[in-house]
Parts: structure tokens; C-alpha cells; sequence
């Protein structure tokens, strides 16, 4: 591979392509490489690394433009990271992946269910340093300056320092008025309750609604994310893709069978 | 809550509750108390953790004779384990949650993209015993005897041993004449390659299938769950729902940024 004077910059998001966190994140990394993003052409919220098996999947390029290509994929988040990186990149290999600007936390066990984290952490499985990003605000209006801002310091340093293999980023930026610097912190453990609000249809049946209330299982853990985005800092939590219980597996060599 | 005297067992799987893979499942542990299956209508294979929040959940009662009740749900798997414990299981907890037997193997990185996988770790994430059955063939009349076999077993154990908050088992099984035993093993590191296979649609325009060939990163490392595998050995993996890098997190305290 020849050197590059721009690094290359793979761009995702979950919201789809047209939701204002991801346009932020661009305009805020335009400066640092050359980006290409593939993002998904509407909404994939609650995608984990889900992936397209039974039908194909399409790529429209919607912009090219100096040191910026956009295209929007029918697929899932990691649908768009897979295509970018065995079809629509040319062989050619990115410096960084960024995942974001997401609508909405994506701290403690969110991580497990997000789209935006389960892009982050295919560019890690492929060996490429990459970054989530997201905001503790929903709305599609919701005021990105400071995530931005700080996806690209962090983005800056991942280009400089680059990432240990397995290992990817998860950054939640707080929605307040200012935000107190940045802490690296752990996953929160937790768990959601109450998930579900029953609805009868048009013909007096019943469904089930997705909502429900975050648990905190440790509120006072001053190391976790959620601990610290409540403090108002931005939380940077490390994610290894290796998924190994390490300590529990030292307790259970008896499990062995022999046959 | 009063003391049963059957455990109560909540299944799931990805491939659909038409699968022969889930109905050997239901057979083998028929015996050991009260099942109620909530599994998915039709294939939901790739769909790792991912959640339905745009459209309601559905769940169909298709069979209700003692100590068996099957429901089929419009969702993900992990929809199906969520409306269980939320919904269809009228607040009682269950002492186990079995997802499978998969069609295929859900070894190495394959428990990120696994819905199978994202059942269990559901599970997992709600406190409760949880374990994931996989059999190394995709064919849909593959034989499932040994699978269910170990299976069972490892159900039976967990059910009196119970697993630490936070940990689920990961269970593959080769499809081979006898297997030789069951081995403790580690998440084996490595990554999909050659993930698409370019075809045109009716119209000449450009598509694509998912597909890929496995690379293995640690061929010879014995712990690993391919290797057991390869060697003709089930593998059992506890994976944990904390994806914190605590390792890597010593090394950037310094990555803190207070404004």
C-alpha cells in the first residue's frame, strides 16, 4: 500500500443518512482525511450487528465531491461497514471507521443493542481503529456541537495513537449546556424493565409496543458511564469484541465430558 | 415467589419455530419442567441483538398442552426472549433460558452476528441462566442427536449450578459420527473475508449477496472454540455481557480531558 498524505475515513451511522448527528459528524472530520460514508438509506435503530443474509443488498451513491463520497444502503449499519469495506472502497483500506452521531445514548448495556456500537465494533472484528459517537438527545433537532466536537478530538487521537486490536471506542456526550471535559469509564451494568406498552390493532388484537425504563445496577459506580455522563462529562468506554468470560472459565475446566 | 416444583424453561431460537433444530431442542428437554417457547414465525438468522422499535410485536399461540406452551413471534429473537419475560410469561421468572439448536455454527466471531447468541446474552442480561445450542450444519434435516444431547446435559447443570450474574454459555457442536467430549473454551479471534458476491437485478442494476470465507487468526490455539471443533470436540464458551476492555483502559487514563 502506498502512503496516503489523506487519511481515509469510513463513516456510519444508524439514524440513516439523511438524520441530522451524521451530517454534524461529517462537517465536524472533513478536515482530517478524505471520507467516504455509507450509510443506511432510513432508519436502523436497534440493529446490533445485525446482518442482511436473505436478500441483497443495494448501495445508491447519493454525493462525490472532493475528498467526500456518500452512499445510501438499504442495509443494516454493519451491512454499510461490510459493503464499504469489501466493494465500495477499492481495496483500499481505512484509517479510521466512525460511527455517529447517534440520536440518543447508547451508554451501559445499550451497547448490546445499538447499531451504531455493533458498526463500530465490525470495523474493529475487520482490524481498523474505530470510534462510536452519540448524544444523549432524541431528537431529530437536537443541538450536536459539543459531541461533534468532541468525536473529533478523539478521532484526531485515534489517527495519531491508533487503537490495540479487538478494541474500539464508544464516546456518549452528554445533552447539557456545557460539557466538564471527558471521562474513560466502564459499561454500566444494568438492564431495562417494563418493556412493553400492549395496544390493541384496528381489528382488536393485541401488540406490543417497544418502551421501557433503564435499571441501574450501580449508580454509585463513579467509573461507569453512566455515572459519568449524569455528572455531565462525556464518557469514553473502551469495547473489546472478544466476548470470553475469562473469570468464570477458570471455575469451569470440570465442565469438561470426555466421552 | 412460591417454590415450583418444575423449573421453568423459556426457549427461543433464530431459525423459526418451524425448524427441526428447536423442535429436537423441545424433545430433549422436554423432560426436565415446564417449557414455554417463544420463538420467532420464520428465519431471523444474522439478527444478533437487534430489537423491533418501529412496528408493534405480535405473539400467535400455536400450542398449549401441560408443561408446553409455544408461542410464534412477529420479532427478533431477543424480542421473542423480552416479550416472554415481559408479557407472555405473567411475571413468572424462569430458572433457564435455552436458545436453539441452530442451524449452523455460531463458533468464533459468529457470536456477535448470532441471533441465537443475542437470545442468550438477552437472557444473561436479565439475570437469568442462559445458553445458546448450535450445530455445526445448516442443512434443515440435519441430525440434531448429539446437539441435543449435550445439550440437555448442559442444561440439567446449569440448572443446578446456576451461572454468575452476567455470563451465558455458548454451546457448538461438530457435525461429526461421535463426538468425542466436551471442551471449556475461548471465543476464537478472526474475521470474515470475500463478504459479497456482485449479481445484477432484472433491470442490469448492481446488487449484493452476502457471503465470505472464515479466516481463523489463531489456528493452533487449543483453547480456542475452532480448534475444538476441528478436532471433533463440542465447545462450550461463557461469553460476557460486559464488553469493557479493562485491559486497555489502564493505558489511557490520560485520554481524560477536563475543560
Amino acid at each position: 500500500m502506498t502512503k496516503r498524505d489523506k487519511p481515509l475515513i469510513l463513516i456510519t451511522n444508524d439514524d440513516g443518512i439523511q438524520a441530522k448527528g451524521i451530517n454534524k459528524l461529517i462537517e465536524a472530520v472533513r478536515e482530517l482525511g478524505e471520507l467516504v460514508v455509507v450509510a443506511p438509506d432510513s432508519h436502523r435503530s436497534g440493529m446490533s450487528s445485525a446482518i442482511t443474509a436473505l436478500t441483497p443488498l443495494r448501495a445508491n451513491l447519493v454525493k462525490k465531491e472532493e475528498n467526500l463520497t456518500v452512499y445510501a444502503c438499504t442495509g443494516t449499519p454493519v451491512d454499510c461497514i461490510k459493503l464499504g469495506l469489501n466493494e465500495l472502497l477499492d481495496n483500499r483500506r481505512p484509517d479510521l471507521i466512525i460511527s455517529g452521531i447517534n440520536h440518543g445514548s447508547n451508554a451501559a448495556v445499550c451497547v448490546i443493542y445499538s447499531g451504531t456500537i455493533g458498526a463500530a465494533l465490525e470495523g474493529c472484528i475487520a482490524g481498523i481503529p474505530s470510534l462510536g459517537v452519540s448524544l444523549t438527545n432524541h431528537s431529530p433537532e437536537a443541538d450536536f456541537t459539543q459531541a461533534a466536537e468532541l468525536g473529533r478530538i478523539i478521532a484526531e487521537r485515534v489517527l495519531e495513537e491508533g487503537l490495540p486490536k479487538g478494541v474500539c471506542l464508544n464516546l456518549n456526550v452528554p445533552d447539557v449546556q456545557k460539557v466538564r471535559g471527558l471521562k474513560v469509564c466502564t459499561q454500566t451494568k444494568g438492564y431495562w424493565t417494563k418493556e412493553y406498552m400492549p395496544a390493541k390493532d384496528a381489528v382488536g388484537k393485541t401488540v406490543y409496543w417497544l418502551t421501557g425504563e433503564f435499571f441501574n445496577e450501580e449508580p454509585y459506580n463513579k467509573q461507569s458511564d453512566e455515572w459519568a455522563l449524569s455528572q455531565g462529562y462525556a464518557a469514553l468506554v473502551p469495547l473489546q469484541v472478544d466476548m470470553t468470560a475469562y473469570e468464570f472459565m477458570k471455575s469451569i475446566p470440570n465442565w469438561e465430558i470426555i466421552s
